[in-house]
């Protein structure tokens, strides 16, 4: 069976071997749910980068840019983190350029796996279809907050071990703690999480509504994945069918 | 009311400002359970130490040696890391040099606290205790296993996080995280634990003993604390009284 381990914080990857691997990246509030509902919604493809700078150069390209810095939008770009705003038809077709705080770091420190996906709880059931069609190890990096441990990406990570728990050996100590948060969480995700530090952070920036949304499951059937400096969006067979 | 959060592994310290905090280091299995018990039973103080040759050399010092790596005694040192082997007499107002894989590393990387000490469950209620006495901030070290996230040293922070709730603001993800998984494990934590990492790996060196030991809460009524380049055995107040 493959096995699937959970990495708290960008700053404990250095510790994994990445190599063979799939790596899952989550920033559920809010950059992989952000970018899994763009990609949805008709994006062609998103390029992750690291900072304002380079990502506002991209504009030059006639890409769209994101960025996020401390939960908010920077000033100059075209959109910040919240998922409604890519729900526009402005999106279709067109490439993105994101930076946010965590999320875009995690995915350039996942970079030697075999693939790097993006997760979050708007795809769950597709990620877990995807690596059940894979059957690669798997490694759920979670994106955190300035390197600090966070709940959200946590349950998230709980959840996709509960999804592969037939198919994967998970008895490492992160996802079996990620696995007992979850089933604690299960019933009431906004609930458990109304205490957690970046939810206390959000809600003083007044987008409960962007908080709702992200905690809901299996709205959306891509998963975007990596291939070359690009996350493109891919659909499971099992999925599709 | 003072801050408790809690630091799931030595990588991510960094993250954190150690001035004016008090540091509670925690080696569940077994590196602080072990220099609990051993200042319990009549050492005078334990010199945590980073490696192998450095810690030998104290015996030239007539200084009693500790040595664990991979969670087996070391060759060529009086003790390994059992809490059993530190009830002998002949540890009577002696001085250990010890050094272990992951807690007497994380010892020396608190330094920049305002105090370091040591947890475990078989001292549990005398932390907190003490913690209540001091009033400052709180940082949980977990050690962990090689860097990594472990299950047992977490418990031992939601227990602690338990017992100083209402002195304490510990609304962080990670003390909530570790406070829900006390809370799950509470009725039986080795059952909790068989399935985790660490508790395999001591199965396989055959010292169940040692771990039904390490999981007795308030056995002992010490708290070690680094005086200088020593942990010296503390007893709060309250706990005499």
């Amino acid at each position: 069976m493959p096995l699937l381990d959970v990495c708290f914080s960008p700053e404990l990857i250095h510790l994994y071997d990445l190599k063979g691997r799939i790596v899952v990246v989550v920033d559920i509030l809010r950059a992989t749910s952000s970018m899994v509902t763009g990609l949805a919604h008709g994006l062609e493809k998103i390029v992750p980068v690291s900072n304002l700078d380079e990502c506002k150069s991209y504009s030059q390209q006639g890409y769209l840019t994101a960025a996020e810095r401390d939960g908010k939008m920077a000033l100059d770009f075209d959109f910040g983190n919240s998922p409604f705003s890519y729900m526009a038809d402005l999106v279709k077709n067109r490439t993105l350029a994101m930076t946010t705080t965590n999320g875009t770091r995690a995915i350039r420190l996942s970079a030697e796996a075999d693939k790097v996906v993006v997760g979050a709880f708007l795809n769950l059931s597709s990620v877990a279809a995807y690596l059940q069609e894979q059957q690669k190890d798997v490694l759920i990096v979670c994106a955190g907050w300035k390197g600090k441990f966070n709940l959200e990406d946590t349950l998230f990570a709980g959840a996709l071990a509960h999804k592969l728990q037939d198919s994967f050996e998970s008895e490492n100590d992160a996802t079996l703690a990620s696995w007992h948060l979850y089933e604690t969480a299960t019933n009431d995700l906004a609930g458990f999480l109304s205490k957690a530090s970046h939810v206390q952070r959000l809600k003083n920036l007044d987008i409960h509504k962007d908080i709702t949304f992200c905690l809901q499951q299996d709205v959306y059937d891509i998963v975007p994945i990596m291939e070359g400096d690009f996350l493109v969006p891919y659909i499971p067979e099992v999925i599709k069918n």
